[in-house]
């Protein structure tokens, strides 16, 4: 089984950034982990600032069993990769590290959780692993 | 290690209320489920409509590992909920069968996920799967 | 035809509760109106301040043709009986003794009226009789 | 008794309209009916599209024991039909066909509501017979 | 002089929750502390996590010269509640232990408020007792 | 100088509607007060309760130094009447025999405001004439 | 082809009415464009400042292939206009000769725009040709 | 009679401040133009920068007739000037130089109408006199 | 112990203002009683209606053991008395005559509320006692 | 003349994305439609998921006579995109393949229509055409 | 160059209020900071709690080249300052020492910002150097 | 001392761009004054109009002591670019050529101010280089 991990903004910071909130792992940790906790999945990881970027990945996903998809702060604002999410037959399962309900009104509302096929949040890396059960046991 | 988990209004009549929605699994079945599953895991489920009696198990859950909660409707209008999850120290995951991001906007908003160290949401009765497999693999 | 008229929060103070806004007759005496009004009808009713207790009651009532449903202020604030209200094929009909749309701004929004066959509001006691009338011609 | 009934805007396509929503009845079989089902009731059909010309109508109808009103769109937004109800001493009794509390939000909320003796809604043509009822049982 | 004081959802958690907010004195320790201060007095303490059984007890209040409140979250929630104490003739005093106005936005806004004869918040257990002698000294 | 009175929705009912709010003067009487106390004053009077004809009757106001337009409830739902102020060059001077602003929230707000030449409200048929000064004087 | 178009309040104006927004041609000139530039359809032109009088045209548009409606400032606050277009079979294209997003807010939001085939604003006199184009070359 | 003509802030800037906007005339030129007109009132001129002064100044009018008040910008934003209004008897008609309907959102509301009497704005310093006018002739 | 008693705007109108509402007692008569009752407490009474002399007389408290202030309508505009109330470490209780949260929209916000001690509220005059008990017993 | 017709994001998924809402054509086809139909018109065709390209790309647009502008989604959420046509002499006409006021809240608003020429949507790919058709006569 | 700097309400209390959000140095302290970093400018400063006595010294700030407003907490409620600074032809500059939009909603607008030069916030004490540096470079 | 200077979406068109509003300054032209102004600081410019780029810019920032952005229009919709600021160690102020504060509401709100160090706004060109000298003095 293919599955597509795509981060968004700011997630290449993991470790560096205010790690007090996020914790010291990098996100290259964190992928390294799931190879080794799924050594059966086949992952593909992507990580992009751009927002154009993500769309693109997104709609170029068709070999992919699954995508699980952290959007960072992209989440909040863009409408462009919720459409991009239901323009594709892949389904798509949306991560957050940081229980998002817990935060600033502004992160408490999600563009692309509509049309996503569930969604993980608060878990830390955790919730990526989640996701990945999800699809491991669908199959 | 034992883990409550509380289904509150109305998820007593899973499989009769809307099964194209809710699908035709009943609650009993899904706890069923959960057992044969996690067999290693000494389940205690509980049911209710009422708000008050929600909260009088919560606040009593001293002996579990972790809750899993579907406070149903309650999710969206029960400040004492949430009160009674910030009030303990358990542990509290919260899981919905549905997406609830993609339903009507009174639904989209929960006032107990801040308080709950994470949330699972739309994958049916999966999501309370994925809810035990955290609180597994944490101990 | 059995129907259950279901009376929420406070309605029991009915005849003692603002004689001025809400009359002198009690709930017992507009029952036992009913009784003697509609001699044809096997009524049940049932009032309780208790949110779930209503809850438990809706869902528990499939043996009638339809449910008179006055919530009381459960009317606005009550998401979980609006599910239970979904949740059952038994048709409820909202009445309310005074004019919600004439009261204060919360009381101009119905969390129930959504889901129940129709609405009937603002002519006291006479607000059941119509609805029992709806049932009764319906047949 | 004589009773004047007021259909507003649109009403006329009744049976045209939508029939899938609004049935196949059209205005005049549901006039025919009324007339029909209570011969002891002088009632005085009026329809218009005009808001000026139910105001008109509102406001001379000093001869009527009582006014049904279905304002259609107009309820939601003609406070001038509101005020003219204000300004007559007639009571008169809103109707609806369709459950408005379960359509947009605009159509929730209805300015005329609070002027009127009490609301009818959700019961299609039987919404009008429940009307009469009121007056008929009144006098 | 008989004064009834009704404790809402989880203060019977006081002292064990959140303590550094909440302090340690449990509910049962304020309890004596007000029959110690005010030994004239004939208290009859009633704690519920159940909206409902806070309306039952209310409503029942007849025999108490006055009702000292903390509705807890129900404070904010609640329209039962406020039908309830405006539904009963004895008047009753909301208390509150922490300043709820610097609190989230949520619980800034009270729906028994209104119909309270008056509002006391923020001085701890001190609140109650500072109802205690708004009652005794109106005798 | 002619001046051209216009008067919308419900103000032919003008003291037989709610003469405790609105006086006992009839429309007819302020009209003749009007005639009585500026004789030097070409007065042509107009009452509609006609969104439309208020319209027509404006945009045909070409000969008149000046209009005096009491819109009644219009003043807060039409537009279109704001829009027809607008296209013509006689100036509008708006009056109300209450004072908007102390009555409910829907009517504090005026569409037609923004393009008139001032406004007058709340001296009940001295509106009228302090509207007549202004144009008196400025000849 | 029969293509009714109809004008809604004010549009009687043009010309007149602040010649620096909205040009110099009058409505009649621009009639007399359609009628030279698309000699193949056969135009019927209805003007009028009364919501019921679109109404009661919109309702009768039977023979019409299409309806091009320039509703004015009804465009913003008539439901019932926007009934009417939902009740006919007869496809409707909203055009505004100015860029009614460049407005002021109240101008921004159309009620009719939802039932509406498509929307074409902004082009000036322009927009209705582009209208006539749509609905031409639709044949 | 005697009449109080209060001005608030920054109206001692008349003629120097936006001249293109509010006119070339100084606040001691409308006062003085205010006793050449009406020689048989007995004015007192009042202007002050300090919301605190004006409410002074307004509790202390006990011997005038009635008060014109300009409030300015504390219009929008002094609810204790409003009390002061409430709490005197003498009755406060409200002017504005500008047509205050006709600028931003903030200009539009105001706190001291529902107070006054009634209101006059828009006629620039005209607006005066017509207030002068309305007791005038109330005597 | 020293108590620094602050009233607010119009507070000197107490007895003359509305005695319906108020009461028939002035400030002067308050006060007077509160130095009755209290003959241990060495009372400073300072009323203003200016915001700025509040401020001044705030943050000039540093001998007071406690400020009981009733801000009347500043209450609900002044963040400035809020931003004094936090910039001092003498604590601050608001005290209000009436019951603020049964008022009008504008009256159940408090800007200060929130850096106070504690809050009490609708007890007329003997809301300041109850202010002045909490202090006496914290000695 | 040349066209500069912008596609924005997910457009290039056009016939593959949601064929029952979107159709079956591809953004291909369309181009080659627009090529066959207008061969006087020389085209330059861009899709970009990217919301910097297409700034980049209007910006640079200066050989143009005119932008024609689908930005998908961004057409929402970017003030960007806006900004950029704000800074370019080259007009730019909106268009969308469906009625964007048809559906949900979200898309009702476009932040980039208030600085285009005009606006044209719900026509299918014919919207395009008509954008065309406007430059055409225009010249 | 004669520069005016006017600090507004509890300003005087810098060093003694909650110096750990405000730091240690006293208002008087940065004035000489100010005085003695640049010597070629004629500084006078102001403070005061009292809106109106910023207002009468703003409007009589005809010598200075330049006036520097910390309105303090009357930034986000006096529309009467900003009258005044729009009043006056010397150009304002508005700082904060804190960085007002991280705080909480009501202190992220100000009311004034938008008749002002320009506007410097969160660099402390040096916010006042860099709006000298302004004027002085501006000279 | 290196500074990095970022500028976002159509600053490239400084000059270009509605030069009225904007200034007839090219943006290479601003660089090349705070290069001739400030020959001590090592700059570096950067301009994109890509979110995306200004993100990953920003988070390869490590080695400048400060960075001056003027985020264009993404400061009012970009939470991804508040996260990378907020994600760094460097300190960011935010810099515009405009007064944001007197423009429409959309451009009023910053979502990047929270996480800078300072803000300032409405000097032009001159705003970057009042926040060079806060870097330079701060060293």
């Amino acid at each position: 089984m293919k599955l597509l991990v795509i981060n968004g903004p700011n997630l290449h910071m993991l470790g560096k950034r205010e790690p007090a909130v996020y914790g010291t792992q990098t996100l290259a940790e964190i992928e390294a982990e799931l190879r080794r906790k799924f050594p059966e999945v086949d992952f593909e990881f992507f990580q992009s600032n751009h927002e154009g970027a993500i769309i693109d990945r997104l709609t170029a996903a068709k070999d992919a069993a699954g995508v699980i998809l952290n959007a960072g702060a992209y989440t909040h604002t863009s409408l462009a990769i919720a459409d991009a999410i239901a323009a594709i037959e892949t389904p798509v399962v949306e991560v957050h590290l940081s229980n998002i309900f817990a935060r600033e009104a502004i992160r408490r509302e999600s563009l692309i959780a509509p049309v996503c096929r569930g969604s993980i949040s608060g878990f830390g890396a955790r919730s990526y692993e989640l996701a990945v059960r999800y699809f491991d046991e669908e199959q």
